[in-house]
């Protein structure tokens, strides 16, 4: 027995005793060794193996601390019945690229990205840093809805700049906007249907249906949601995009705004929820305050982030809870942490109050007007093209009668242009016909121009 | 009619036109201007306010921008229909103490505390700094699995130290472990009930019920989840820590990792979720390697978080999805973000690629095996105190006879010390009698010498 024994071939940095333990439960799981084998004595294996006693014991002692082997008064050490499950499927690993991708296109008019080239670079690193080094108690756990500071300074930063009316207490800080939306479908598990624009936004018809709940499209006119459908869908919670309708780009009127209040207000545990995306572009006139400010009855859920305002990669969002909601949160969430870092809240709250917030934005600001009229000027000189939807936020919808969806956007891609037909966002309602969706704020002022000329080119 | 017209008092530091269109638009909000009532002319205006034409334009054309009021062929602006919906409650913001909270007890002995007092802060502000200078572009959308240098960094970090076995392209960063176990429960939507550990993690119970699954509470022995109990619960997946059970500190021997592997492998779509919290912690042996490493048919998916080794602050966790999960992932999330900033997970990185958290974990690992000792050995003066679990983590179980569960938080409790019964923890099982679970962490050594002075007196 004991001569048959399979023995390790020792090698490496580890120490010898690991290398032993390591072979002989291998042995075992893998079935070399059966199930009530008999090890071989310490003595002996010392022998067999070459090397010293206090070896083979402190192996032994870690194979029968973990249950490899068996303690048998009088007759040493058993395998203990471990066989591990056959591999049921080889089950390879999938392949996928190497992140970051190449890039596939020479010009990706994606809705979702920003210009990075304002960023206050030098700012931001100087006040990350600080953050660090002058708060240490930021390293032990946070309140669940964000620390109060930054809550503070954002409620000020809405009441001002967006007529939201809140208290700190009612800001809800999270990594990003859908993982706010999904907090909020766990906070209103009675909600079994959610109604979401018509066109609307993808990922809230997936955050819906990923909660198990029914997503009911709702057709958006001129003036954005429409009241009645919205009525007659038997929903109780609606999502909205007020300020800039994604991605028609509609800004809803003051009398659709007291409609849809009078709906939430009209049911028992209805909702409206306002994402007011997008809100701090406007091109062609003063912004409209936000839904949530003329909300009277608590029926509003107002949420917004920076991943636009100042990039992507800052995951940072944030909520504005109806006192009815805040409670169930504090009952629901309130073992819970904040999903965002502590060092990254104090890093945005000094950003805001420091003023660098509001010049990032009027930089920006100046630069995508600059850009949003560059482009549509240029693209709006292909004969029989129509623009709509460029009075705010990072795109705009283009329509060209003479190609269907398809052509526009294989004559574009053609091109090595990237452009999202209409009908990718609508759900029960037709595309308006030929029409495509164009975001200009990733690409430079040059590539604008060049994406427009080969535009021209792609849809003569 | 004009002359009963509502005038604003002008005042403060917003443009005057801005003053006079908020006044009025809060008048057709509030109802003291009515549907249809006529405004009156600009002129007529300009002289009632005292103010220019050019500023009555201006509130006139955004009250009619904004759907306030309706401009009516040759009879001026009347007055749209939006009266809002009357307050149906007056819902006052619900009244929470400001954050942070002050402490209500001397010496808190939670479970979730660590030391930060080791942190190099130094080190962190650094590399953070340079995160940001170094990378500008990490200001762009990232992989939504996290960046790939990262999960590169990780793969080998627990190949190295717990024995798991996964390519890069399978890990999965997230803003903590609750976050990844609700990423994780979306991607499962056939399985209605979820089997626990009894006792057993709360925060694991709360997921379950938030996703709108049922909890099973399967009970726990000396060797962890009772694999019969288990498979006759009839859940398809199953959470469990296996290294240290959470609260009992059970750790489980390679007999019951086997048997569930096998539970895992012996019917359709079974997964087990192995959170390997507090494995960097072990005072008596050395650590068992994860159950995912003896995983031959990706039914294991493995959960750590740094939130313990690093600080609560540190939002960043991670979990290593199987194969069939890694494609259910991607087709589900693939337009997401993933929800830690792309700085912080640089950040990480770097401190894990220049050695500095190998460094962090050696020097609190013997600050905490330092603790625990002293803790566990001036607990164990009390008569009639037996002490288990203590052998790895940071907090262990303490049981006196001498009086109920509730008698020994209830006396703890009068000399300000805060301890958790073990009935918290459990659900369907009832509790081992008279036990309460110590975390020593959060305290310094004085005040665990102090804490365990004061129970001296409460429990004589």
């Amino acid at each position: 027995m004991a001569d048959s024994f399979p023995l390790p071939v020792f090698g490496g940095d580890s120490p010898l005793y690991d290398q032993l333990y390591r072979h002989i439960a291998g042995a075992i799981q893998s079935g070399a060794l059966a199930p009530g084998t008999k090890l071989p004595s310490k003595r002996r294996l010392c022998a067999l193996a070459g090397v010293s006693m206090s070896t083979v014991e402190t192996a032994y002692s870690l194979l029968a601390a973990e249950g490899y082997v068996l303690a048998k008064p009088r007759s040493g050490y058993v395998c203990a019945h471990l066989l591990l499950p056959a591999p049921s499927d080889p089950a390879p690993v999938p392949e996928a690229p190497q992140s970051p991708e190449p890039p596939r296109w020479a010009y990706d008019c994606s809705t979702s990205a920003v210009d990075v080239s304002a960023f206050p670079f030098s700012s931001w690193a100087r006040i990350t840093k600080e953050a660090v080094y002058e708060n240490p108690g930021l390293l032990q756990r946070g309140h669940p809805q964000g620390d109060w500071p930054l809550r503070a300074e954002l409620a000020q930063l809405l009441a001002q700049y967006r007529g939201v009316r809140c208290a700190p207490e009612q800001v809800v800080v999270g990594a990003g906007a859908d993982y706010l939306l999904s907090l909020l479908l766990q906070l209103l598990p009675e909600q079994r249907t959610v109604a979401l624009e018509d066109p609307g936004y993808p990922a809230a018809y997936a955050a819906a249906a990923l909660h198990g709940r029914e997503p009911v499209p709702i057709p958006v006119d001129g003036q954005g949601m429409d009241r009645d459908a919205l009525e007659r869908s038997g929903a109780g919670l609606a999502y909205v995009t007020p300020s800039h309708q994604f991605p028609l780009g509609v800004t809803m009127p003051a009398g659709r705004r007291s409609q849809l209040l009078h709906w939430a207000a009209s049911g028992p545990g209805r909702f409206l929820i306002e994402d007011d995306y997008d809100s701090e572009f406007r091109w062609t006139s003063r912004p409209i305050p936000a839904l949530q400010g003329m909300d009277r009855a608590g029926r509003v859920v107002y949420m917004g982030t920076f991943s636009r305002s100042i990039a992507p990669a800052i995951r940072v969002a944030y909520m504005i809870l109806p006192p009815e909601l805040l409670e169930r949160f504090r009952a629901t969430f309130s073992h819970g942490a904040c999903a965002v870092s502590r060092f990254e809240q104090e890093s945005l709250r000094r950003f805001l109050a420091q003023g660098l917030y509001g010049r990032h934005l009027r930089r920006t600001g100046n630069l995508y007007r600059r850009k949003c009229a560059l482009f549509t000027q240029a693209l709006g000189e292909i004969p029989g093209v129509s623009i709509t939807g460029a009075e705010a936020g990072l795109h705009f919808l283009l329509t060209l009668p003479r190609f269907s969806e398809e052509e526009l956007t294989a004559r574009a891609a053609a091109q090595s242009i990237r452009l999202h037909p209409l009908s990718r966002y609508c759900h029960a309602v037709p595309p308006l016909p030929s029409t495509v969706v164009l975001g200009f704020a990733g690409l430079s002022e040059g590539e604008l121009a060049q994406t427009a000329e080969r535009l021209k080119t792609a849809w003569a």
